[in-house]
């Protein structure tokens, strides 16, 4: 039976081999002149530092944890296995991320380079450079799962992994969002703002820190990011699998092991559905940038419906014929979790497309002042967060209710289909990170283009590359979000199965009018609020150094504004570096912290509200940041195509703020929600047994409330 | 035994009284010279339209939903008892707010006139005038619950009456809210900052608006919103103590209705506690004013503890002596719940003094630019929200667990504690609306006082009085952030004692982990977020037609910015005015519309963990943009007063833009959260036999969820 993971084993390795051979491909194309090498090669030294200073930091952080794995996930004894694989889950996605990050910085100044010969050659150098990640991410992935599953034969064993995995992209993801923003604004309110140097312009000292924000910030971050969604995705279902009462559903010669795997196998027909859109991109002749990555999506889509089915048939050909309607049933659950992360993606994109009412609105606001254009995008970012609700309200509710039909009224049957929609969504996580990747290569590309002087044609091909990239990262962005909620879901799901509540129709209750409950859900909501405000607040606290940094590097050499004397770009790469580290200190440790003592103190039926109340509200925060982030973005970019006035107006000096608030709202508190959630959600089930040896999972105050 | 409830009735008609005798003392004043009656008769007729547009559309409203009370309450009976209980409801609150506002605006110019003679008259007469709100509303809210309940002997029609005062408290709020930030922005926008006309100038033609809304807004929208807040907790309370198992607890002999008018008797004696610190202010000869506003919230707090002791000891005169420790528990309650609002006060207090880090980071920020100051501003908001989220879960957790260990355990009893703190938290609401409506009459003296050119010393005499109003505001809206927090958690808990949901352990079982329920949660966590979207963008879009009008009127008329020529005041109060009334009408329709559809789809398990959602994440919202705005609004302040290079900097603009941001936030949607909160808990109350009659409850979806 567990021969069939040789598939997401072979899936695997074929991904990493196809990285690879991309990598190779990227590599020997031609870096272009010697002032891009010189560019490029400052910015690979930049990512290169921040990511050694990041490792050195993050391997104390995770040998110091994986001494509280090994005693605390269960209580009495040693859980080597865990540790093992936490270990692992930790290494797999520091090497993913590295390999992915490294041919990002390196594929930039080819891309550029590749401008200059045609739109086609520049978008399939940072095409190939982004599926680097998308691939590397996957492959390890799978490759990582099964095998811990195979050897160990348990699923809470993958936990340690997926732990492991989650560690990282918390440090990776607010650590890069850190870095990024405090970058980007850094750049902007001194150069732009104050000495009106272009966007990229080699005089700012920042200029280089910027783009090396891109690189670790939305490649590296992003990757590990939705490296940690895909496998707490495939955890969630996993462990649901393994509860009591679900084998009861299957017929007795089925082996229950082929649920167990379920997760791992359509996820490495979704591989096979990624690696046929990215073909499909690659293979296209023509067309707008932007669509192709879009129809790429859509194509990925449409592949998966078609594997799927087959992967489903070889599994029914294994499992006795009578569960075939139940494999069905949990088909159509993939399906609905993927279109609905389809569509939760779309609805972003409309909230954020410059040519939709809301980014227009925005940008007429812009035409009032400052305060309205943030007003007008907070506004809008708020009501964004209404129909990404209703499509995971829908998710949710059909991929529950038919094999809760289809088995006569199984409750575990439905919340495994809903984790199993979970896993769906991220099914094709491949093409979308890949899609991502590709955004921040080309903004590099053409700050590299601009640097290297390849002359305003090259430039303008660069830019639509760039474009191209946000639009894609629109999607992808409200994807990675809602994706990320139906896995903690799933979680919360498993945690529940785990945590011996009290289980009344079948159903473990987690009741909300039990005082500690309610206290447990009411620090679950205020949570992610917390998380936002310390991360957003380090943006500030970091981009204050930098433009002090910037400001002093003018006043004592005047001449680096002439461009006689180079600016110190590595002063200000430090900068970005010490600070996004001590910034995401208290916020990591919140993430942890928090649950546990909530577990300790109220028990493991708080906990889970807990959870729910910290997946609900970090759900409206994660969409209003990132919309409202996205909207103020593209409502400048529009005003400086030339509508309402275009550069230079009142305007486009207020939507500059709008963007400039945005910045760590989509790019840095947004997106970290995901992370936190999921951190949040693998601590309650990594310590569960610690928890339920605490007055038999009441807590410490349990009694009294 | 119900001839206790003279107690209540007599109080309540002293307060009245007293509230009438405040009146005549304002009304026998100076009101100063001719243009200063001229400007106040401006105001006063401005607000008066406005009431009279409010209240005649507020009618059809009021009698539609009149009939839809009496047809759905009991779903094939008529319930005509609480339909006049809803409509004395309406028609109290109406009064109580047209008696508070109409005194409002006769004061201001006498205060004005009064701080030509010297500070402590200003200071009496602004205050004076603030306590006939302050007293209006807890004398009309006390008569009419308790004539109500010894009327019908029922505590459920009590609810008509709360339903009532709640639909218009959400009309008068929202619409206050509304109305005052129009005319404010406006105001600002294009008088200040493009013009750059002092506040108040009367060459604005929003500046009589901007009076105008001062008193709509935050005189009669903050006491309809309290009266709302008083009247449900008390309800809550009552509701609780009328459901199955709480006669239980009882002595046999004890009248299980002392329990049902504990909360109405606490109020009471509230109210004289309210009265004593009222004479307190009024007696002290020195000091200054913002203190003195406090010393006097103090002193009712410290009475209450001393006069709630009276109160008790006379039902303990009435009850078998077995309930005394039973009483007694309820009276630390009510304590409890009184410390954690000023708590809770003092803690918003905190965030938004110019004088303590949160402002003063964000006054720093300001040097910065516009998007550091909003950025600033935003985190600190959002940071804010964790010590009253502290405040409120150790205010629940005490003043359940006491009556729970009295009792040896009895949930019903711990649940009716907490409702027993809201009562107390909300105790001395006439000390609390009386400082609140002081500040605006300030404001407006500090106007008229501008524009009758009393001389810069008076001018400067009304800004002291106008800053202790700012600085009482700040801690009574955390206060009532606060208060409104634990009725509706009061009402919740009475909600789901009538839903006739499945009972374990003597404790109703909202499982969150049944899908339904998870959905309700989901939307009533969202709900909020979209309220105050669409308050904000109301706000947004009639600020930008009065920014048209005004200038279409200096573009028509030059005249006016020389003096030559009067502006057309009428015409910005119109489109105020009329602007508020329209942009209201989505958020009231979903405030009752949304719980009513989730009750009939998914039934009242899910509609209770609805409002759940809703309570907490509201709370956030209430806190964070209230706290925000307040920040903002100070930062602006100290600056102004000199601080970081003063007026005209860059800063003081950045600070300007952060303050432009503020008003909506702290002024129109923070507050309103509280309202809309009130008004769906009620909605899920009033309609609960309705709900149970589809499907049993579950509703039309429950089956399959």
């Amino acid at each position: 039976m567990l021969l069939l993971l040789l598939i997401p084993l072979i899936a695997g390795m074929f991904s990493i081999l196809l990285a690879l051979y991309f990598a190779k491909i990227v590599l020997d194309e031609d870096p272009g002149n010697e002032r891009m090498r010189e560019v490029s090669g400052y910015i690979e030294s930049g990512a290169k530092t921040y990511i050694k200073v990041q490792y050195k930091v993050l391997t104390i952080f995770v040998i110091a944890l994986a001494f509280v794995v090994l005693f605390l996930i269960e209580p009495g004894k040693l859980s080597l296995d865990s540790m093992i694989s936490y270990l692992i889950g930790c290494i797999g996605s520091m090497a993913a991320g590295y390999l992915g990050m490294l041919v990002g910085v390196k594929a930039n100044s080819r891309a550029a380079q590749g401008c200059k010969v045609s739109l086609k050659k520049g978008f399939d150098i940072s095409f190939l450079g982004g599926c680097v990640m998308g691939l590397a991410v996957v492959g390890v992935a799978l490759i990582g799962v099964s095998l811990i599953y195979w050897i160990s034969g348990e699923a809470r064993v993958v936990l340690g992994f997926s732990f492991g995995a989650s560690g990282i992209a918390l440090f990776m993801k607010c650590g890069g969002g850190i870095f990024t923003k405090t970058a980007d604004v850094g750049a902007d309110l001194v150069g732009k703002a104050e000495y009106d140097l272009p966007e990229d312009d080699p005089r700012n000292p920042a200029a280089i820190a910027d783009n090396v924000g891109d690189n670790v910030g939305d490649i590296a971050g992003m990757g590990s990011d939705l490296f940690d969604s895909y496998v707490a995705a495939i955890l969630g279902s996993m462990l649901l699998s393994v509860t009591a009462g679900f084998a009861d559903l299957l017929n007795p010669q089925t082996d229950l092991r082929l649920f167990v795997i379920l997760p791992i196998l359509l996820n490495s027909f979704g591989l096979f559905a990624s690696i046929s859109g990215i073909y499909f991109i690659k293979k296209w002749k023509s067309g707008e940038p932007g669509k192709l990555l879009n129809y790429g999506t859509y194509f990925s889509t449409i592949s998966f419906v078609g594997l799927s089915a087959i992967c489903v048939l070889i599994i029914s050909f294994f499992a006795h014929s009578g569960d075939a309607s139940l494999l069905w049933a949990f088909w159509l659950c993939a399906i609905i979790g993927l279109f609905s992360g389809i569509i939760i993606g779309l609805t972003s994109d409309y909230y954020t497309r410059e040519d939709k009412k809301p980014t227009q609105s925005i940008a007429h606001a812009a035409e009032e002042g400052d305060a309205v254009v943030i007003l007008s995008g907070f506004s809008y970012g708020l009501m964004s967060t209404l129909p990404p609700t209703i499509g995971i309200v829908l998710a949710t509710a059909l991929s529950y209710i038919i094999p809760y039909l289809v088995t006569g009224g199984s409750y575990i049957a439905g919340v495994y289909g809903v984790s199993i929609a979970g896993t769906g969504m991220l099914a094709i996580v491949g093409t979308i990170v890949s899609n991502d990747a590709y955004g921040p290569i080309c903004d590099n590309a053409r700050g590299i283009a601009e640097q290297g002087e390849l002359g305003d044609d090259t430039i303008k091909i660069a830019d639509s590359l760039d474009m191209a990239g946000n639009t894609a990262k629109a999607i992808t962005k409200g994807y990675a979000i809602g994706s990320a909620n139906l896995t903690v879901l799933a979680l919360l799901f498993a945690f529940t199965q785990d945590a011996q509540i009290n289980v009344v129709n079948g159903i473990p209750v987690i009741n909300m009018l039990q005082i500690s409950v309610l206290i447990g859900a009411f620090l679950g909501v205020v949570s992610p609020a917390l998380f936002s405000a310390l991360l957003i607040l380090g943006v500030q606290r970091n981009a204050s150094k930098m433009v002090d940094e910037i400001r002093r590097q003018f006043d004592e050499e005047p001449r680096i504004l002439t461009g006689e004397v180079g600016a110190d770009f590595n002063k200000c790469i430090d900068i970005a570096t010490t600070g996004s580290l001590k910034e995401l200190i208290i916020p990591s440790i919140i993430s942890i912290l928090i649950p546990f003592v909530v577990g300790v103190l109220f028990g493991v039926a708080a906990l889970a509200a807990f959870l729910a109340g910290a997946i609900l509200s970090g759900f409206i925060f994660a969409i209003m940041m990132s919309n409202a982030g996205g909207a103020w973005d593209n409502a400048k970019k529009w005003i400086e195509d030339g509508n309402l006035g275009g550069k230079g107006t009142a305007a486009h000096k207020a939507s500059i703020t709008g963007d400039t608030v945005g910045d760590p709202f989509k790019d840095t508190a947004g997106p970290s929600i995901n992370t936190l959630l999921v951190v949040m959600s693998l601590t309650a089930s990594i310590f569960i047994l610690f928890f339920l040896s605490i007055e038999g999972g009441a807590g410490l105050l349990g009694a009294l409330l």
